[in-house]
């Protein structure tokens, strides 16, 4: 569009502008908005990403101007533009693979490249041998094989065992011919397997002489290297569009009897001996598991900064949007009221505001605790691989495969840490995606537009509710984990007479034990006034409802199926207990304490206090029930305490999410800018960068026309 | 992409075929589809529907294979083309109004001549005297004014006087002239303004001699009629991408010091004499007021099938789709279980089912009420427009203005109406917006695909939680209503010492009454098995929560912000109260007693049980402290009765989506097919039907070339 007249960019907004109203909130608050970005981030993290965006911004092939605008095609083609600038600077600047993941945060859009630079760089690493690193994955850290991971089918998706694909043994030739028997065995949703990879990962059920050894990775090349057009035998494509992540070429794939050579099997963990044509189980995959913990630590932990990044713009808007005035205001009043005085819009947003804190602070304690137990874990290794007969049966499974919770865990605590993580990366990403479309509706109509730049990043996020294990399923593996330990804490009464905690038990047991000492004494939480007793309701309610499923499964013998809906209240609950743990954990260490003024580490209190009593109350049946605590304190809670809170919290909301440092070319959004100039902003992408506005329809309805006149110029992407 | 290599076409699904297991789920049930549609729908409607569908498949330019793969502008271009050719078959067939409006339902997305045709049409004829319609309406409705509705603007949303445009009466050649003062009064949001209206309602205030007389409507032309672009002074254009609704041109206006005659400010409730200068209320604008009512009802009832079409695709879905097999399954169980047989699959689908139905019979209750009550209205308007001075202070108000519930109503009954058509649409709106997500998680990865033909629907659908008063503003207003009965009630115990109903009491003010009747008694219902009970525990909630209120505003003397909270919870059960009431009545009507056959009418029953005893365990701390229902009841609800009635509606829940009798075409889902062939439609859009297969990237990163290939031919639309 042409730029606007003259007499419209002479247009100011009404009243108080923008930048004004957010200048005052931050000017009424003390919180100390440097200070707690360095405790929550560290400054070396905070000035590497500064430096970051330095030279994505300065580089117009990170432009973001046309995002909202393109269609699918123009988006992946931008986004391949991106993906492969970004290869290169990673080269011209030595990024680490950190700096590479901070520069993608930035950007804030997956790329084609994406699954290449992580799962199939990965499972080659992980999952090859030496000589297969040779043969695969020098050339696919030189982005000469460009690769992605293919397990998930059409017919297929959590069920790993279900999958169709087969990998048949010949062992007259000695390779192996894949092969895709049915319409359903087609691999589905894969990324970076679309357009752009031309070799795959591919999980497939292994056959030799009949028998089915189960899932396992094969390197096939798919696409020839010079034309890049599939080979033969081989369909591949891209599945179209989605509710989000249009920039990623999530792709089919099918195989016709395809060979590949003896070598292509991943061979570290499984192989087959071409002389004897026998399956050999070389090595214990224990360690690989450990993978996917460590990957829903990391989405415990993103959690955090996923809704912080709703919540910044939600709460930003808020402050400089006014709507009606107050209904207990003097008549003489006129001023509108800012949207985030009202208390229905302060429930809303402040609750999820704390979340963020209580997320991030729970993802770091997640893993920390993952690398206390790698490190034990491996002295274990060392110490004669005690454990690697256990679960050669399962040996195969891959990083994407079943966890551990399946098999028969030799470490009590690497069971507990795999448990919490299915626990905490269901509830914290669902509380993430959730909380953004909260967000998003907080926002009032504006919320609607693009421009807000909320819909789009939920749309993107949604996908981290179902991968890395359904948010529904993982539940179960939760309830399979705390039942288990409730029988052994139960046959361990049988054999000593008492539910004594003992040193080496694992939180999850001396909470059971806890409850079952106490059971017949009850409990009596002060949950409105202590911070410790709030945390033990939570681990009481935890407690209370395990043995209630134990009783219904093993005593009443009802169904397992008859029981997920209780296993979700169950795995939920105990996500919520090791949230609020964490968050008090945080605020009881010794590094928050040193490094945060009194006003700032009292608001992170009042924040704590938020999210545990606004929890609770939500859950209050729960609570109730278990007697964890009284209808009269729930009623408390609910009328008294946590209106308090949020009064306490409202003059500093605006610093709290500025602490988080989202630069605005990060957001995108012009409901969110720091400075508050929420409509000047929305106003010019709608009017000046706004691509339709270069064409005029013809209105007439028995007109042939329609477009009168048409001035896009050519949009398309360039490097 | 080329069609797809004879080895992939020979390819069949694995195991049973959707479509025979869709087949043995229509066997298993004895609903009878046909009556329950003809009961829902009537045949008239039905037949009709399936008439207009052959038209509307017949014609290329209603082709929607490449609907979920384009752009904004080529989605926008070809709503345009489908727009104007709507018009074309509307005077062609002569379709009514309802004809055109079926019409739209089927083609599923908003064309830029929606508002033009509502809207525009609609505030012209109602509030336009007959030389305005001369003017106007006439060439509006031969499409040669195509039109628009301005009143919301980007800095002022819900809250209609705040309204910044002015329209300033000029004696001197007897003028309005219309102006913007700031960028925030740019009208913003206005659907069909962005490129295709050539004429406009402009919500203004009015200022004569330096008074303002509030919001009034004017018409302007804004567009030239010859070559489209806008008239000088004008600004106008498309506000950019949205969340959904992409097919509609959603635009802003600005005014620069614009002249419109005399004759351009609809005069039909208020007007200026030319000759005086003065301000004029010639008329009782009331009936106009009802108008709101009308659009909301519809809401309610429209919030059933917006629901029903996520629940079809959903139920039939996971009635194909197989994952896992049951944990209590044989040893031998090699095939994997339905997902519709999993009870945390039912749980989020069966209540959202019974919902379908809860909100159509409440739509439909809502829109009977309505009727009769316009017809009482115009019966006391002929016998001497009693109240026509009670409201004049705010006469202007249009349809889209603040309605009576900000005034004095005079009719007791259009109070009770008017409240009960706000709490339902923001209860019956939320409930559909987010069980269409529900539904598309409970797809699992699938969802996520724009195939499944659940993500833009609810995108799309998003909208109606806003417009029409948003659905937490709304609950106010709700709250309002409910305070003020209340408090009469009071009074009248005060002169009458009794608390017994009195023929003519509404609803309202019956039920509380018989809560204050046996306040100090108690009630013991009977939830769980008898239904009258079951509805006199919600009206009894709502009765409480409504005392409680009224305690903490009138006797505690709390802020009215501080209670917004408490509004919001009062307005939805006064919502869910309204919803089993009238679900219940439906179900004891002689007409679905006549005409449907018993196990049908058995379904039914069981499906409102479901949801009346679902909601109540939902909200079940309200119930309980209101002690509507004691702890052991709603315990009961949730481990035994809920999960029952789950079970017996399992077999039924596909032939209960049959019976919405949605057309393929209409949802245009993959996922949702009546034949279950959901893979093999699947898969060929992906593969066939994908514009980006048509395009071959290189993907080495150090190469400048993007597509090495490109085959895509020209898709623009045509008429």
């Amino acid at each position: 569009m042409p730029s606007n007249p003259d007499w419209v960019k002479a247009l100011n907004e009404s009243g108080r502008p923008g930048s004004k109203c957010l200048e005052l909130e931050r000017d009424k608050s003390n919180v100390d908005v440097d200070k707690l970005a360095t405790f929550l981030f560290t400054n070396e993290i905070l000035q590497r990403n500064a430096r970051i965006l330095d030279i994505l911004k300065a580089d117009p092939v990170f432009d973001k101007t046309q995002n909202y605008f393109r269609g699918r095609i123009e988006r992946i083609e931008a986004s391949l533009a991106r993906g492969k600038r970004l290869r290169q600077l990673t080269v011209e600047h030595n990024w680490t693979k950190e700096e590479y993941n901070a520069a993608n945060e930035l950007i804030s859009e997956p790329t084609p490249y994406g699954l290449h630079a992580s799962m199939f760089l990965i499972t080659l690493r992980e999952q090859g041998t030496p000589e297969q690193h040779e043969l695969f994955l020098k050339k696919a850290e030189a982005y000469e094989y460009v690769g992605c991971y293919a397990q998930t089918e059409l017919g297929h998706g959590s069920n790993v065992r279900g999958l169709e694909t087969t990998a048949t043994w010949n062992p007259d030739d000695k390779t192996f011919i894949l092969h895709s028997p049915h319409l359903t065995s087609s691999k589905w949703w894969i990324g970076s397997l679309g357009k752009v990879a031309n070799h795959a990962v591919v999980m497939a059920q292994l056959i030799i002489d009949g028998k089915n050894y189960g899932p396992h990775p094969f390197v096939a090349q798919i696409r020839d290297m010079k034309t890049h057009e599939p080979l033969e035998n081989i369909h591949v494509g891209d599945i179209g569009p989605k509710f989000g992540y249009n920039t990623m070429d999530n792709g089919f794939l099918l195989f016709n009897q395809v060979k590949i050579p003896h070598a292509n099997m991943l061979a570290r963990f499984s192989r087959v001996d071409p002389e004897t044509n026998k399956y050999m189980r070389p090595s214990n995959p224990s360690l690989v598991y450990g993978t996917l913990t460590w990957v829903r630590s990391n989405i415990v932990l993103q959690s955090g900064s996923v809704l912080a990044r709703g919540v910044t713009i939600a709460i930003r808007y808020c402050s400089v949007r006014r709507q009606f005035t107050d209904r207990d205001a003097p008549e003489d009043e006129v001023r509108e009221n800012q949207v985030i005085n009202y208390t229905m819009v302060q429930q809303r947003l402040f609750p999820l505001l704390a979340a963020c804190f209580a997320l991030h602070f729970t993802g770091r304690g997640m893993i920390e605790l993952y690398n206390t137990n790698q490190a034990m874990m491996q002295q274990k290794e060392k110490a004669g691989k005690q454990n690697a007969g256990k679960v050669s049966e399962d040996a195969g499974q891959t990083p994407r495969g079943a966890g551990p919770e399946e098999l028969n865990p030799g470490a009590d605590l690497l069971a507990d840490l795999h448990s919490t993580s299915c626990a905490l990366k269901a509830h914290a990403s669902t509380t993430a995606g959730e909380g953004l479309e909260v967000c998003r509706r907080a926002c009032g109509g504006h919320g609607y537009s693009s421009f807000a730049g909320l819909a789009s990043w939920y749309a993107d996020y949604l996908p981290t509710l179902t991968w890395e294990g359904d948010n529904y399923m993982l539940t179960q593996q939760v309830s399979r984990y705390l039942l288990k330990t409730a029988r052994a804490v139960n046959k361990n009464f049988k054999n000593t007479g008492n539910f004594n905690a003992v040193n080496g038990d694992n939180d999850t047991t001396a909470i059971l034990k806890t409850y079952k000492r106490r059971q017949d004494i009850g409990a009596a939480f002060d949950v409105l006034g202590n911070d410790e007793d709030l945390v033990a309701a939570y681990a009481w309610r935890v407690a209370y409802l395990t043995f209630q499923a134990l009783q219904h499964r093993d005593e009443e013998k009802q169904s397992w199926n008859s029981l997920l809906v209780d296993f979700y209240r169950l795995s939920t609950a105990h996500a919520q207990y090791m949230v609020v743990k964490n968050f008090q954990g945080a605020l009881s260490s010794s590094a928050l304490q040193s490094q945060l003024p009194t006003p700032t580490k009292t608001m992170l209190h009042t924040l704590f206090r938020l999210h545990a009593l606004h929890t609770l109350e939500k859950e209050s049946s729960e609570f109730f029930q278990s007697a964890a605590c009284t209808i009269r304190q729930i009623q408390l809670a609910r009328t008294k305490t946590v209106p308090q809170l949020m009064g306490e919290i409202r003059p500093h909301a605006v610093r709290l999410v500025d602490s988080w440092k989202f630069p605005d070319w990060q957001l995108d959004s012009s409901l969110g800018r720091y400075d508050g100039d929420v409509y000047g902003d929305m106003f010019k992408r709608a009017s000046e960068d706004n691509p339709l506005n270069n064409v005029v329809f013809d209105p007439n309805p028995n007109s042939k026309t329609l477009f009168k006149r048409d001035d896009r110029g050519n949009l398309r992407s360039k490097l």
